[in-house]
């Protein structure tokens, strides 16, 4: 049911009274989730705030069950609109996002601190502990990539920093494909200092960089890692890269050198966190 | 200088004439490559053909010198057409394409076999000869993203199919960031039986199954592969399974298993082609 604003300004008496949960209110305006891992992943965040959802008559034949277990367990939800694909179209106000006929309307999560992050122990089976740092990205879809493989290969964070990158998105949160539920995203105003102060916290930092002489394989990887990555076609800018404790490569032997930020991202991530030694 | 059609049919006579030449008439209507690097490579292929090349003013400024070099080696060019940001946007048809002032009209390339692909030598420094085989891929993006790792790691080529895969586009070209020029792209009619044609020419047919117990960096690089991999969310079908040779799995320590289509095939290409051993 659309709420309708009075044509006058109301100024509720007693204090502020919101329908929201305290800890929701964080800092964003709210935005749209699309695409059917990314929503269903959202409804199963318990710290994910829930305006809307909008779910297409044949999503609903096929994902009832599983949408009202998730709702079941949520303190507070609204209930599901059955929706057209032109509305779901017209919600989202984007002619080519691929949504299956999922579509949730929330706000940014309240994401933890670079400290909080980078102090918490190492256990629960994993060995190592790895911060994706990313120097100047600003492609959402990208970043909601890193995002994703992060999830998949159990690095604790992305940290991106406040001016040049972009809060979380819908095209995020889409290629992150369930990953924004479950890797904290964290934005961070100057890159370098964070570097500094994770070095003080005993991570190493190790920049990617393609002139760099010694191949990614060729180092064990440390306890504490911050992987940091330049934006593509730049690289690192030069105060990040003089931060860095050491520099490696990607070899790639074929025609063309440059990787995806993505892609780059993955591999070293494999290398790093997931390869048998 | 757009051409007119005439109001009526024209049968010319003394055979068909055209102002293409013989090798560009491929199967494939034309279509638009946008985006900077995508439309800079296409130029740079002589085998490439060029219908119309729009740029706009600001891309003309940075890339004059680049764009008249390109085009003075080859037999027949078009003229560059100045373009305003809404002329480009109207040519190609695709309100959310990040053209960056770039468009080229051309055609699809002619593909070689996958027979005359298989049996090239190894040589010119590569110890080991690599096909990429996508079963049931569908989305052009990440077609083209796997293109793009095929040229940075050294893939010999990217094989489909012709019912189930998308032929060359502009998102495959986009994604693929010139790698479209430098890759073939071969579509055969069924993937079954290209594996065992494959493994006829000493190809080792190695899948990847996220089920499979054998790590892939626990299998020595053969010096022929076709790397096998399925869609995302169905893997591989049952066929194409039972024709591979090997199952392989990427571990994926992290809470997401499943990683993007182009993401575990650029961690793969880099395992099996360009890791130091």
């Amino acid at each position: 049911m659309a709420k309708r604003k009075p044509p006058y300004k109301t100024t509720p008496r007693g204090g502020r009274r919101t329908s929201e949960p305290a800890h929701s209110v964080v800092a964003g305006s709210s935005y749209w989730i699309w695409g059917r891992h990314a929503v269903l992943a959202a409804l199963g965040n318990k710290n994910r705030q829930i305006r809307r959802l909008l779910v297409s008559e044949e999503a609903m034949r096929r994902d009832a069950e599983t949408i009202t277990a998730l709702l079941s367990v949520r303190a507070r939800a609204p209930e599901p609109e059955s929706a057209g694909r032109g509305e779901i179209e017209e919600a989202l106000n984007h002619p080519a996002a691929v949504h299956q006929g999922y579509a949730l309307e929330t706000r940014p999560l309240a994401q933890p601190s670079l400290e909080e992050i980078a102090k918490a122990h190492i256990g629960q089976g994993a060995e190592r502990r790895l911060l994706i740092c990313l120097d100047q990205a600003s492609d959402p879809a990208n970043i909601g990539a890193v995002l994703r493989s992060a999830a998949a290969f159990g690095a604790a964070a992305v940290v991106t920093t406040q001016r040049h990158a972009p809060g979380e998105t819908g095209a995020m949160a889409k290629t992150a494909s369930g990953a924004m539920e479950c890797v904290p995203y964290i934005q961070v105003p100057n890159l370098a200092q964070a570097l500094e102060s994770l070095k003080k916290q005993d991570y190493w930092c190790l920049g990617l960089a393609s002139e760099a002489e010694l191949p990614i394989s060729g180092t064990e990887p440390p306890e504490r890692t911050a992987l940091v990555m330049g934006a593509e076609g730049q690289g690192l800018r030069r105060l990040t890269r003089e931060r860095c404790d050491m520099l490696l490569s990607l070899p790639t032997p074929g025609p063309l050198k440059e990787l995806n930020l993505s892609v780059a991202t993955a591999v070293a991530l494999y290398e790093l966190l997931a390869r048998p030694r």
